[in-house]
């Protein structure tokens, strides 16, 4: 039992907590400008981070990346999520990370070459519709896009939203009903779009808490009318789609949780130096006052033991595999997406008129991390995984339906 | 004991209802379009409402108001709480409102006429200026800002935020320190200065929770620069501006805790109806889960009780007195607050992906009444309040500082 | 709309409060005592109460109680509630006052002389068998126990438990099911036992969060084992046992509210006493502690609003009856619940190590109402009962089982 | 960085296990007979224990232990920490653990033969006295009771209470004043006194939530009236009172913290049983209520991030100190109380009217775990530790008392 991280990741960290501060931090006020284009903001930064030799931390050497380990890449991503910007500087930003990862897990080489092989290099971007308005997130064997072989064509028919990204996206990867006579898990395929495909249209950018949004940060809602790929579009197999979806999650939740993580301890760090030196009466810091020291103290072990949990899963995924660790993916999930509130509501409130501003940085994570408890399945749904997880080695017979 | 309203009241509630329905909701969705104007959106609700007799529901029936008692109009606030352009329809909105009735009550001859009239006959706007950026809303006895005597003039000067409203306003009501050799509580005064005056700049409008806002929704930064007005620019006495900012108070406490009441019957109503139609599987609605009836359950008792605690306090301010009734000002402030809060959550959890997009009225309450635990003095000054009252009966001996 | 109690309720509260205070709270020490009879303790308390008029305040006035109504009764019963013998002194301790009101309502005249006279008398006590230990208490038309006629005789068999004060008691009032062929709601009848009937044994006082209790306060364990009853034991009607405990819960649930609401206005107001009195540093009393003041406050505004929301629960229950209050009469019971753990935890943690010896009531309040939210229904069934009581409004399915 | 526990350890787990199932478990009815002597029913098993080689896990092989580091014995600590009488049979119970790691350190010769080695080969029992009703536990620089040289001897004046295991233990180790004129944390001494000195009486064994308790598990009031004891009954240096106890501190709280995630795993798994099994309708368990899902996914991740801050902790004590790690130290004990309380309050909760007997360990747990949050220092004083250490790095200045 160890708690020190692999011995060349502290310099690692060093490195990017100076290229946050040098690079990202003065560039996150460009995000609140709607006028100003985030590719302008992002990619001279991006430009930065890739000749330090900060680019893709998961993805392997021979792929251009760093080749962390999960439970490296898990360090480096709390690092990251210190700004909302800080993903996007080493293209390592949802849903790309997840595409390249399965773009590489099951790609042909075709769709290396034409999709996967600039988003590597930075020089497109993608974006994942999985999530229907008509339909539950939290029930992704249950959908209602569809595709159906037209002669040598595939024909797409269906609604998404929350595909993230899908503004200024050169394609989408898409996931739909083509099976409906399978087993409930065998029904569902992944194909690879243009976004410029006939019959695609990208409706809108969803407002979102008060941003409609744009680029990178923004979350599409597509239509697919009769939208027509060739045979070739499909990703991994037929039928396969949720396994796809699957295989995407476990990593992916590491990731995100550890960029929550990297939420809090900005948050906290406000919310110390707010305490530090705002004076509520002449003298007298606000950091006096037993409520502000109960909220320091409370997100500190708070924040600690959840990136314990995180790490800690992280390590069982390489251990023992993603598989074998569902439960603790899920347990992860709302464990520290609700954390995550807390901690942000605190620092708000320590900042009082000024935290409900767009001034800092906390009304951003405020308002758009308020989806964490909700992306990828609701937290109910995880705890429901959890407990009948455990309650199965219980004999718990589940009720018939 | 008798827990039915003024028999007056049932059938002004239900006309209310019918209002909101035809007039109101209807126009909310323009609330976020930045490019249409709300005095556009506005004006013609405004209009309706006066011809119907619904018009300042708590301004006396001389002054052109409805004439209701604190607790009748109470009722009221709780159904225009509902839209977050309730108030403005009835013309009662904040700060306004609270213009109003310390213009009725301080105001000369002069100010009456010039500003208090056109505002009653709702062709105008006002703000009020008192929370300063570099000192803390909870101590208002420390203020900056500040205002001398210069021959027969005030000269201002100091430093705003959290205007309300500033943007197309007509006046500003501003407190400032004019005698600061006095006793704490008799240092500052009140102003009455017309927005076009030299000197006085409305830097920006605050972006708040993601939004810029405009007119009515907006919250603005003033500076004052050298700015002269007229001796007879004082509201009040002078050096008794903290007694008439506290007169103020006691009524608008219970104006927003109704509307904040408005605002959690809502959201458990949209909870419901999300919760009776939505299906997490075919046939299978999100109401059958236990989670999902728990929060309306908590959500029903915890909305009854707080409605029931803030009518009490308006009881109690109608037959004791807002001074004797301090201690229930500050109670219902911190735990409607809080209950709104969570009820909002609840909701936005129901309504997944949808909660947390604008396509509802759920964001704008999401966001904006984060405030809430924060303006009009922090929940935790008032939990101090309350606190310090009771413990008074106990002996407490407060501390030397 | 009136908060004010009748006129003739405050008079009442203060005699009773004198009472308290010179009867009751200085018996409270005997109570811990095993070697002190309960009776030797409350006999002579009851005698001084009868002297004053104070007896029974719920039972009409020629059944030789105080004749209340349901709102008066209310208020009286939360003075009784800060002591935990304050019921026993007026007669009016579950479970005896509900037998006295389902024997007035449903008892023969036989029943009435044989069983309630005593009762009224205070000569006797009583005891109430529903739960059962292998059955759950949520569920109360899923009875084990049973009765089938034998020649003109009544034969039991069963096991009960939580038969609060068999321990002493002259009879019981059991419910059994009578008719498993009919419907859900109309299995089950209820039966009136002299506890030394053949076949009945108390077979223990079950130990309680540390206490084996005695007398009044025991919870018994109860078998029938062919227990035979003549025909005219039945207590309304056959197979309408059900219906018979509902109206026993409707003002019996008000009741225990407002004696919950008792035991938290004991508990803070003797957290006030400790943080006025107890020094953490020389002159520094704890109670300028801000979380102590937090508490304070937050224990303040959640137990006015309980006592509101009960208030208007009786009201309710007075003007419209207990069917069309059930939605009500389910909020109450786990809102002041769940708010009397809060205040209890907290006044425990003030009174630091103190707050968690027998030397304090506090010990006994925090054990025995543990049990608070799972007597009478656990608090997840009445949120379940409320719920879908609104949901249904919406037009809820129900899920087929 | 890794998650594996030493390789000695998991086998050592097994056995401990096996040990719990076969010899503690069984005897904890006993714990609830107080007509049991305690002694016989420990010390068959403390035989037990010894022949496996099961004794004293954290003491020095050479004294006789096992010779554990104090992160392998926080993994045994939980094991043990699964029943109330697991470190009894270990002996490694409080307060005896932390008597003898201070004798073994600050001993004199002649203190270790007297009173240590009878200790480690379990023929007497120890206790330790600090706490004292007269002031705050909160504050341990403030100490009324006082200690004078007289002679040659010391003569010890005081009042002392919740001083655990002081029926039958065969002496005392007590903190008094010695040296007021001193600087703040440098007045007071410690001394070793037998039981039976003249001037010391065991004024009773102190009832704590319902339980006065014997032997091991009891918590005594101890006065000293001019109580005598030789010159070399000094324990450590003159004045060093409060460093010594500091030193018996930190690892003390790692164990303790391990006892309670022992607990807590108990509460889980009984809890995860119940709901397994109990049946709210015919073949419809309890387990499949998403109320109760939520407690077990909730209680899982939340003691599985609490271990992994405790095991932290002893790690970082072991790697740079207990003095550095402080904050760590304050930040679990609060962290780790307020989840065992909750894991609890769920079980019971889940248990229903069985879960507030004392027909299982849940009630036990539940009383004697509540002081866990009032015992070495309220969690509002750890808390204030946590924040006030990590404000000390933003500047924050303390405020003038």
């Amino acid at each position: 039992m160890d708690f020190l991280p692999p011995p060349t990741i502290p310099p690692l960290i060093e490195q990017l907590r100076a290229f946050m501060e040098t690079h990202v931090l003065p560039a996150e006020s460009a995000m609140h400008n709607a006028s100003v284009s985030l590719s302008d903001t992002i990619h001279p930064i991006q430009e930065a981070a890739r000749e330090e030799g900060l680019w893709m931390p998961q993805i392997p050497k021979e792929q251009g990346g760093m080749g962390l380990s999960l439970l490296e890449h898990a360090i480096v991503s709390e690092v990251l999520g210190e700004s909302p910007l800080g993903h996007y500087a080493l293209n390592c930003q949802a849903p790309d990370a997840g595409n390249m990862e399965i773009l590489i897990e099951y790609g042909s080489d075709v769709q290396k070459e034409r999709f996967l092989a600039p988003l590597l290099r930075g020089e497109t971007r993608s974006c994942f519709a999985m999530t229907e308005p008509e339909r539950p997130g939290s029930n992704p064997v249950w959908l209602k896009s569809h595709a159906r072989m037209d002669e040598d064509e595939w024909v797409i028919n269906g609604h998404k939203w929350f595909t993230t990204g899908a503004d200024g996206a050169d394609f989408v990867i898409v996931m739909v009903l083509t099976d409906p006579g399978q087993k409930l898990h065998q029904r569902a395929s992944m194909f690879v779009v243009p976004m410029d495909a006939d019959g695609l249209t990208l409706v809108r950018n969803i407002p979102v808490m008060g941003d409609v949004g744009r680029e990178w940060a923004s979350h599409g809602e597509l239509r697919f009318d009769g939208c027509r790929v060739p045979e070739h579009s499909l990703l991994g197999e037929r039928g396969g789609g949720f396994y796809v979806a699957q295989a995407r999650l476990g990593p992916g939740r590491i990731h995100h949780c550890m960029r929550w993580i990297g939420v809090c301890e900005r948050a906290l760090r406000m919310m110390c130096e707010r305490a530090a030196t705002r004076e509520v009466a002449p003298d007298d810091p606000l950091g006096n006052r037993q409520t502000i020291q109960n909220w320091i103290a409370e997100s500190r072990a708070e924040i600690d033991a959840a990136r314990l949990l995180v790490l800690r899963a992280a390590w069982k995924i390489q251990t023992i595999g993603a598989g074998s660790s569902r439960a603790d993916i899920s347990a992860i999930k709302f464990f520290v997406a609700d954390i995550m509130q807390r901690v942000l509501d605190r620092s708000i409130q320590t900042h009082g008129a000024l935290g409900i501003t767009d001034d800092t940085v906390l009304s951003t994570f405020y308002r758009h991390e308020r989806g964490a408890r909700i992306y990828d399945g609701p937290d109910e749904v995880h705890k429901g995984v959890v407990a009948r997880n455990i309650l199965q080695g219980y004999g718990l017979k589940r009720p018939k339906r």
